[in-house]
């Protein structure tokens, strides 16, 4: 496990109609603020990363889907893996994943239909706080 | 059209890994401030409504499916419609529907597949703010 990433279990209130699901409120435990909300779909098979921030703090949510994230504390040189997680995340393990900034990451569709990442995060996307390190820098598990 | 209710265009980024959505930025016109992101799921065919909250002011948004929402804004009485809005929002029409307190609303699956709202509201929800009338009460168009 990673010290500071943040796994919190979220309800679901079934419904006839159609589920309500949370997500986050500012209430809640490890919330740094918002700025901007945005919507990634990964195609099954298909990953996406490894990324960095080097100042956002994401909280990623799976309202639809299935999603296998894996995340990597490294050394300052972006090459030794000093701790790792991988979690698949669904309807059936429906949490948030607050990550931090300086955890590298990236994520997988595993599900055959549309998957989906929700990102709440505490600042707009800026390039200049954003690392792109090649896929195949780290195995992704 | 209602007066205070604010359509905004939303950008997608496609790729072949999976498209990124635009939601909400901090600085985007008509942003309230952050308290709750929640997700709702609307069956095909199935209608949730009309619900007002008189306090909330909500920011509608369908990241996956095809949903049609119709607004009212009524006399205080909440019996005459004084104007409404109905509106189709899916990937060909991918906007944010920003509503201020006091609109009367409900919202319809539309597609066949999985139908999806975020919600991102300036307030946590409260059951003191949230009025939920009678769908025999008016017409849904």
């Amino acid at each position: 496990m990673i010290n500071n990433i943040i796994i919190t279990k979220l309800s679901i209130h079934k419904s006839e109609k159609g589920d309500l699901l949370h997500g986050l409120r500012y209430s809640d435990y490890g919330f740094q603020g918002f700025e901007e909300i945005y919507f990634s779909r990964i195609s099954e098979n298909t990953i996406k990363g490894w990324k960095m921030h080097t100042e956002m703090t994401l909280n990623l949510i799976v309202p639809i889907g299935r999603v296998r994230f894996n995340f990597i504390e490294s050394d300052d040189k972006l090459k030794q893996i000093n701790k790792r997680l991988e979690i698949d995340v669904h309807i059936d393990n429906y949490v948030r994943i607050t990550v931090p900034p300086r955890i590298i990451f990236a994520f997988k569709g595993i599900g055959s239909g549309v998957n989906m990442i929700t990102n709440v995060a505490n600042l707009i996307h800026r390039d200049d706080e954003t690392q792109n390190i090649p896929l195949e820098r780290f195995e992704f598990k």
